[in-house]
């Protein structure tokens, strides 16, 4: 497969679909940090990118799309086939939440929440495709979804990205493996993990992707059992730099992001930041360092009153 | 005096010291709207910049600095007299609230709370400054003060602004006056208040500034009794068009803008918004809007937890 044109091509059908996110740089970190902030993306993640380049590239059946998902996913599935015109059954996990299951019941889809992780999720959509029809779009592990999330790079080196280092979440693999290809090994990349869901390193540790268990503060969008095929190919033989984070650490990233530049964030958002912040990762003098930030669905989500000020 | 000279000036002062803060269109609100994150800036205000601007150009006094303000303003001066290593104090009106006077308290500044209203705290700032010696930064009525404000636009300019029409929040004119100063008249510029506090239009009305009542939910940012002279001297005459908008407009436009684009801004920083989305400033077609989002620093602080998700 041909990556970079197959991102040039998703970054073609989804221009106008999506938002252009801000990228800018900051000093209150340290030495010169350059951000984008893909949490500003239409229903707040990256998601969204895939799941257009999915439903544009694709001919959707009668019976329309099915999505299994922490929540993120389910919500960019809901939103594009509802701007697109096709019907959304999404799959979420109890662990979504009340936020990322608000955002999703906005967009009017038909839901399902499911007990248990995404893997459960996951299960009943692949079932709910094949009995209805419907075609299944998959969070991270499919060609379309992860050329979608390689356009975030693509569209980052075009706004004047000039970093040796750019540090990602992990959770599937669809976002950093979709800069993995775009990238292709011109820009160092970092993998972040937290230590209580880590399923790209543990693949790398064993040399095959495995099962791992998932919990913490960011399991509901980096939580996947099993990292993508797709991600795991693009990832192995040295291609990512492989850190992981406690959750202490992601929770500090995210009040500093806060502090620092009034970004409100998701653990998942903050992920990349607090490899840095804690010291997981640690550039060499000089080295200029961009971190992606990834999602901003926090819950509870902020409440608006006439009363605050 | 030569704003536009003043105004290079101040950003050649002050590079380095700031955050040149990210710009970004949006399709969210119906036709596109370009934004300036302003409230991204250190101490997550746009008062950073006048304050950099005042200490950097002025023979600052042993006795160091003191501000009166709402909390933003304060805020900034006691930030950049903490990074220029003078002393400073800060004396803030109790409906500062919570939030604002934590951010001040984390700078290290001396402060005092005032009872009452901003114009109480710049009574007793005034005081301080003629018994102490110390030097007073206005928080919008003094040249370089509002030479620094403008730095907003000439930066949003560079970054390559193509607006027919700037929506800007008002409370004592220093952000307003700054870009009022720096176009000149090349771009219209929308002055938004709430109704509750409007001492910019109440001036227009009467062909003078003149005392007003303040109060509603942007009262800490925006509520300034009197508009400053330098604001009024560049807004008389036409140059501004002036609209009020509700404080029920300006919650909602603080929900959209979350909704939107996950970005969580207190009202002041939501009231340029508030005119577009609630009809009271409506663009023509084909007009090219643009929207500066001001501040940041909302009250309750968002609380960051390991419990959360």
């Amino acid at each position: 497969m041909q990556w970079q044109d197959e991102i040039r091509a998703a970054q073609d059908r989804i221009t106008g679909q999506v938002v252009k996110t801000p990228v800018f740089k900051s000093d209150a970190f340290g030495p010169t940090v350059a951000f984008k902030l893909e949490q500003m993306q239409h229903t707040g993640s990256f998601k969204t990118r895939g799941a257009f380049n999915t439903l544009i590239a694709s001919e959707v059946p009668e019976a329309g799309v099915v999505a299994a998902s922490g929540g993120n996913h389910g919500a960019a599935v809901a939103f594009a086939a509802r701007q697109l015109g096709h019907r959304a059954r999404i799959f979420v996990p109890e662990i979504a939440g009340p936020a990322k299951i608000e955002l999703i019941e906005r967009t009017r889809a038909e839901l399902t929440v499911v007990p248990g992780e995404y893997a459960n999720a996951l299960e009943l959509a692949e079932r709910e495709a094949s009995e209805s029809g419907a075609m299944q779009v998959h969070a991270y592990d499919a060609p379309l979804t992860v050329a979608g999330q390689g356009t975030v790079m693509l569209e980052w080196e075009a706004q004047g990205l000039d970093a040796d280092t750019v540090l990602i979440a992990v959770g599937g693999g669809g976002l950093i493996g979709g800069a993995l290809a775009w990238l292709g090994g011109r820009v160092k990349v970092v993998a972040v993990e937290p230590m209580t869901s880590c399923a790209l390193h543990e693949a790398l540790a064993k040399g095959a992707p495995v099962d791992v268990p998932v919990s913490g503060v960011a399991a509901n969008a980096l939580g996947a059992r099993r990292i993508g095929r797709i991600c795991f190919a693009l990832a192995k033989g040295g291609a990512v730099h492989s850190v992981l984070v406690s959750d202490s650490a992601i929770v500090e990233a995210q009040q500093s992001l806060w502090q620092a530049h009034r970004q409100l964030v998701e653990p998942a958002g903050a992920t990349a930041l607090a490899a840095l912040l804690s010291g997981a990762y640690t550039p060499e003098d000089g080295e200029r360092v961009a971190v992606l930030v990834c999602g901003g669905n926090i819950a509870p989500e902020p409440v608006f009153e006439l009363t605050r000020t």
